[in-house]
């Protein structure tokens, strides 16, 4: 049974500690955080060790790492659990600057270990169900993809100003999802944006509210809309029109109860948020992950996966300062 | 930590034994049934034991028994853990019979042990929300109940002959569904069939295909259309029409995705079964019997629940056969 | 040019006046209403003349005439429009007693005219795609049928008394529409119902609530719920499932905004009733009327068809009043 | 009786035509068109006479003209029925000419004459109710608008070479719903496109597909998405995203049937193309100009909306040719 050190006892640690003890397929051995009550916590909570970093990646009986701490810590972590031979499970983003994205790439595949880049969406089921089906043929040829993420409300101000901002943050994910839907790496991003949400996430530097276009060689064109609020939950769609017909993944409600009065026919609002609607998501994610160390076949989204979403965020930051748009290579 | 005697390792055993042994709260310690194999696999799975019946019984550390063998051991079983002062949740039905349902009631009652009867789908989320939306007044007074139950395929007839017939079999989940949502008990059943999808069903001495209307003493009325067929899947769905307005809880599909092509705009099937159709509501049903077994609260659906679907079975029977809607005390 | 004799002028005379004056096929000449004002003002508005019957019958220009007035004067229209050659479109029902209908049906049968009843459902796009896709084998034998028919509030208490009562004056609609998606004739009715809405409708002798199952030789059923309530609006729809699928044709809605915010995501209600839901039903059953008559063809639905649904609401009277299903030859 | 001179009797002018007929408040008095077949046969249809634009407009008993002529004729005849003192209802676009538009415009308001630009998307009863309900506050403040408006298939490529191009052509009206729907005039317009669907239109020298993003100066934006070709029919819809909430107006269908079979749930396909779909914005549209005309009170779309959407074109299609965003002023 594969044997793991978690770096990080928070929100998302705490998912990934769950699914791993639920999975029966893997033990939880060490848990570091540099906060302590946390990590004490989680590590009760599945019979693991409160550790720090030198002593989890020293290790022998560890196979795996899932780093799920503060960003600013990943590229670190990536870098010393691939030089400690371990299987690495990244959050995202790897970090938010390419050179030392750059960096760990280089550590990983100097160490020749699998590392599988958090991008939870692409296991969704709805979104997941889609992607099969277009290779499948059920829609031609790819042509646009029109992708919605609207989070029910933002982040503290503390939180936006060490995030990267927007597009590496939030929009990172839709910049993974666009390059899956359409098959061809996006060459071109147009980006533009506004503060519409929180004046105050406008003086810390970032923006709530944005569009962007992407476009591939071949004039395939992707479309994100992304706006820190949503008053109605969290809205993750994603469409894609290919020359035969279209695709749509909508959102999941909680129950199909539909009421009818003297007012409207109603149903349920979208689950909440990323915890609720990402949920199976997270668990296919890591299942994913086990899958692949297990037989040793590739990780389904891998650390050049998270490189090259961050190459598209940093040039919509670049497109949005300069007013224009930006040619990717 | 509660601890479990089980009666059963099949099918429905199983997910039992699952959901126990993920809640957390409780543990599996004796399992029992008649075919080895499956005892010894489902205990090795959970850390149990393979006991008999009088074993599993007469451990003091055993709380409570989870009945899920075949419905002629059910009422014997009930009686034993009763007189054994154990905590009681059997599946549906208590027993075919209704004397001897009324010989378990009262052993129930006179070792006042708390007993669940499995009538899982009022667990179910959506039928869960319908009726929390009745008794919160949203469509005002209950007037009438409409219940869609179809099964994806017929059971083999083998099954057929041992199972008490479509009423007793099949629609008793119906008959509790329709008596929580009219929220009045019936006092007149009116109920029709016919051999519509296997003529070898009907040769075995039931029928595959139902309409029943039930009535109530203030004039509510609930209808139910059965059938063992479905193409399209596991069709359950509950609308419930008041002085205020209308409550719908409709099929849930696999995934959001809907396509679009030449043809038409299509979208999932229904899930397949009850398996997983109710893999939500088993786990909360465990759950919620773990809950008043702890807090020492009412089932929420109790041994008298069992005996009423019953009498209402009974009663669609005599229906049936005389031709006449028949009178309920 | 079609020259037309219409008897009845008001809300459903003026609606198949407007609609045979926009067919452009044909003309209206005489308008007959005991009521003089609405008499002048439809004949004025569609240029058509004030006539007594007498008149408009003995008028050789006069190929075809409409009733639509009050049904206690529909028999002695039909028969006296039979003896004068002109072809009939009757609104529904024919009369309210089955031994009247049946002096209509010897008339026109007698004098060879073609008659159609205004059985507008039918005509509905939804529910004759349904129909149509029935035929086509889209979802095999056919096994049973749910009809839901609720209007959005009772009519004054001094129609319900005129009315023939619920099953002849609403239900009659639904019998038609069971019979026409059964493809085979009931053999049983069972009928149950209540007061629930209004008190003033039992102390009319009448009841506003009923649920009906409804059974041919071969096992087909049909069940039909009814409301002289709908807080929501007009609440109209058939579902059919067979052997090899099932078909529901829902409600209409006005427009398709759909509104989400803080508390639900919510659609329009269904159109308010039958002058919005089957506007376009009326239109295409007066084309179809028009079609018959010109090619000499069969009336899609005729005198028998109204009939028919009269045998089965006196059915389900007899089913109420005396507690027991009833036989129909 | 308000009197009409009508410029086209093509597949636009004759339903014009049968609107106006079918309005009961005006006449067609005047057809003029090249092509004397198509004027005849359309004026014997509605009792209008056959005549050429000079005498269609010194009949002093016009009151108003419908211009539904080829593009390349509209600016020629609005100056012409401007001077003329006629009302004027002109299909968009106005021309395919800035400059040309604003001669127009000049001669409109020199006149002193009322005049309506078609775009009838405006009376689309789902956009329009879309649009009432952001005016009366359901989403809070407009935030991002997501317009979709994709054909069903190509025009000949004839057609394509004098249409002006896409953003002239096809996309002038999700400019005039995004200004609508924004409330506040584009000042930035990004458009990128490409030729998937046919090569032809790109050897024409057009796109066949584009994304756009327009922005205004208070930071909302818009997204328009288009192809040529949509396998499933005409695909238009809007989306707009506010403080408050969402709301979504969908595509309208042909009938409400739905269809479970082995394989899956599916609804019908969106009405085909333009002249189902906007069949009752067509009549309301011309319902509008009527009510303007009568009562002396602005049209709800004007000349200066005309002018503005070819500005967005315009500025789209320097955007395209030079690969970057383009002030509009």
């Amino acid at each position: 049974m594969l044997q793991f050190a978690q770096f990080g006892a928070g929100r998302i640690g705490a998912i990934h500690a769950a699914n791993l003890a639920a999975s029966g397929r893997a033990a939880l051995r060490h848990i570091v955080d540099v906060h302590a009550p946390s990590a004490a916590a989680l590590a009760a909570k599945h019979g693991a060790t409160v550790s720090d970093t030198a002593t989890a990646l020293a290790d022998p009986a560890v196979g795996a790492v899932i780093i799920a701490s503060s960003t600013d810590t990943h590229a670190d972590l990536v870098i010393a659990a691939a030089e400690a031979g371990k299987a690495i499970f990244c959050e995202k983003p790897i970090d938010l600057s390419l050179p030392r994205v750059d960096a760990c790439l280089a550590a990983v595949a100097k160490a020749g270990v699998p590392m599988l880049v958090g991008f939870n969406r692409r296991f969704d089921p709805n979104f997941a169900e889609l992607h099969r089906r277009i290779g499948a043929g059920a829609i031609g040829a790819v042509e646009q993809v029109v992708i919605t993420s609207r989070d029910p409300g933002p982040p503290p101000v503390s939180y936006i100003k060490v995030s990267g901002g927007l597009f590496r943050d939030m929009t990172i994910h839709d910049f993974d999802m666009a390059r899956w839907m359409l098959g061809e790496e996006p060459v071109e991003v147009f980006a533009t944006g506004a503060v519409l949400v929180d004046k105050a996430i406008g003086e810390a530097g970032d923006i709530d509210s944005a569009m962007i276009i992407l476009k591939t060689a071949s004039g395939r064109m992707a479309h994100i809309n992304n706006s820190r609020r949503a008053a109605y939950g969290y809205d993750q769609r994603v469409e894609v029109h290919g020359s035969a017909g279209r695709l749509i993944a909508g959102n999941r409600i909680g129950t199909t109860v539909e009421q009818a009065d003297g007012k409207h026919v109603a149903t349920d609002l979208p689950l909440h948020f990323f915890l609720e609607r990402y949920a199976d998501a997270y668990r296919i994610e890591l299942a994913a992950f086990l899958d692949a160390v297990e037989k040793g076949t590739p990780m389904p989204v891998g650390a050049e996966d998270g490189r090259q979403a961050l190459v598209l965020a940093d040039a919509a930051y670049r497109s949005l300062t300069e007013g224009r748009p930006v040619k990717v290579a």
